[in-house]
């Protein structure tokens, strides 16, 4: 395992002392789309993921054995991930409990969710009585500067959203997995508790002070001079009004040489706003290239990404080919389809 | 006095337990650079305050009297006003001894300083000894919602700069002024310390999580029904590598009808940033107009603001001058000749 392959040994956060193999922890979740972190996890990193554990309601399962604390910890589990996400981030008393009983037995508890784990008096209690770690994935301990906009050495790709939810993260982890696959050296930088969890480190650029947002992106990012790639996990939208700020200082702070555009077709609206349509590709995009040109002005676009899982084969399909003749750029859906015309493209473009 | 006009009453944060008569405190403050919220407070407030307090290292200072804390209080003082920054915004050990023996002298304490007054345990225990309260002017204690674009209703007025520190505060200032010596109403909505320092209440946006700088706007300016202006104060700018996030956070949650852009010539680059340029007027207003209309579609600039400080009458006038060439604007300098042409035009332009 290298660095970034096992939590435990990252450095991109302070040290952690908890690390894979990971019990999922699903508790009472209502349906699938509260265990998305958890579904990021399996899907991502299944070497990671010994097992499920699933409450009495729970209503949603992955592909793994479902296990109990102290028999995920006599199979080898470090760490239990809290990998559920509920309205408000918040843990109810049953969660509550169940992190303490992990903790007794002996698991470390790593958490995607708002609410800090230790602000859980209980909680805080069991760790220290088992001397045990507790991770915040949504929580940066570290002092950082704000952003310098100096140019650094290194090549980065970010990847950018007409709306919120649209496949940044999956698109990114395909193009780290496509890239190794032919030995081109590229690493995922994760900007959301998901993707930190997944990527063993990064930093959550939502969760900061406004001021250092930017600031944050480049201390993700500093330069490197081995001709590889950071694959930087982007945010929002620049056209979504509740989040275009990270967005933009994502983009700032990145000095991004290359975007890919990430879009799910036929969404009715922006995600959370009935009132707001979703921009189109093109305008999308040239927003995208004209804002990060301040920083890096040699910026350009090497493909787009689309969610086509609600589309059937032959619609996902034609929505690719409309893609790819609006903005002559290939595009790919990186689950169903992968990324290696986009990785063609890429390493085309950056080929000295 | 209205509820605005004196920080004691403002309900627009927490109700505090301070407010004018001030002392203005400027310690050993360097440089006339270091005092500025002072000097601010002084410029916009002056019937607020009453006295100075300078140690004996102070190389600047304002039009006001000198006064020691015990005199100050005798005189009714009730809050003395940290009003300088220093590196970093941490306080050294002679401002944390005169914190505490104004506070002992029965003064309450108002802050801009980055780090809190009560995280300096001498300061918590004088304030709780005393019954004096501690202001934190870049703290913002209330839980708020992500922002989420839905028109309100209300006028709506935001200041936007070519760069960081172009007078956006000074401007926004001076249209309340004018606005309500005209008999309109209109407030100054405090997004910076000094600003809520002066408009005696606020929010400071680019402390805020950044996935709520867009949500601390609403929150500023909620819907108004009684024809008045909400006058923003701006923040940073679009082409800021270091702060865009939180100007376009700002720009995307005030929904402004009307901008001023801001400005100050002949800088020679971006503050604090050698290797970035000023952007042009055109481009900059061009590029605040296109992320505006994302919440607001029928924005429209009014004005340009120049802080012509550093030139010559004839420069100012010409630098005026050519700007509204340029733009087809009015263009004047809030502090050497007033915003009353810019309001001319604000009042014709929404005259329904």
């Amino acid at each position: 395992m290298t660095a970034q392959e096992n939590p435990a040994d990252s450095s991109a956060t302070t040290t952690p002392a908890w690390g894979a193999p990971y019990l999922l922890y699903l508790g009472n979740a209502p349906d699938d789309l509260s265990i998305k972190t958890a579904r990021g996890l399996a899907y991502w990193r299944p070497e990671w993921c010994l097992g499920q554990f699933r409450g009495p309601e729970c209503k949603s399962w992955l592909d793994l054995p479902d296990m109990g604390f102290a028999e995920a910890k006599a199979a080898g589990a470090d760490t239990m991930v809290l990998g559920i996400a509920n309205a408000g981030g918040i843990m109810d008393p049953q969660m509550v409990r169940d992190v303490v009983a992990a903790l007794d037995a002996g698991l470390n508890i790593a958490s995607g969710l708002h609410k800090r784990l230790a602000s859980h008096p209980e909680i805080a209690e069991a760790a220290a009585r088992n001397g045990r770690a507790l991770f915040d994935a949504r929580y940066f301990p570290l002092s950082i500067s704000v952003g310098k906009g100096l140019r650094r050495p290194g090549r980065r790709l970010l990847t950018v959203g007409t709306d919120c939810s649209t496949g940044k993260m999956y698109t990114t982890l395909a193009l780290e997995r496509e890239l190794r696959k032919r030995g081109v050296a590229a690493d995922f930088r994760a900007t959301g508790q998901t993707g930190i969890l997944i990527g063993g480190g990064g930093i959550p650029i939502d969760a900061l002070i406004a001021d250092f947002i930017s600031g944050g992106a480049e201390w993700l990012t500093p330069g490197r001079e081995d001709g590889g790639w950071d694959l930087i996990e982007g945010q929002g939208s620049l056209f979504h009004p509740s989040y275009a700020g990270v967005s933009l200082g994502l983009l700032h702070g990145a000095q991004p040489d290359a975007l890919v555009l990430c879009h799910e077709p036929n969404r009715p609206h922006m995600r959370g706003l009935p009132h707001y349509g979703v921009p189109d590709l093109k305008r999308c995009l040239e927003a995208n290239l004209q804002s990060a040109r301040l920083t890096q002005p040699d910026v350009i676009a090497v493909g787009v990404s689309l969610n086509t899982s609600k589309l059937s084969a032959q619609e996902a399909a034609d929505a690719c080919k409309a893609a790819e003749d609006l903005l002559g750029l290939p595009c790919q859906d990186p689950v169903a389809t992968g990324v290696d015309k986009i990785v063609d493209n890429l390493l085309s473009c950056f080929a000295s």
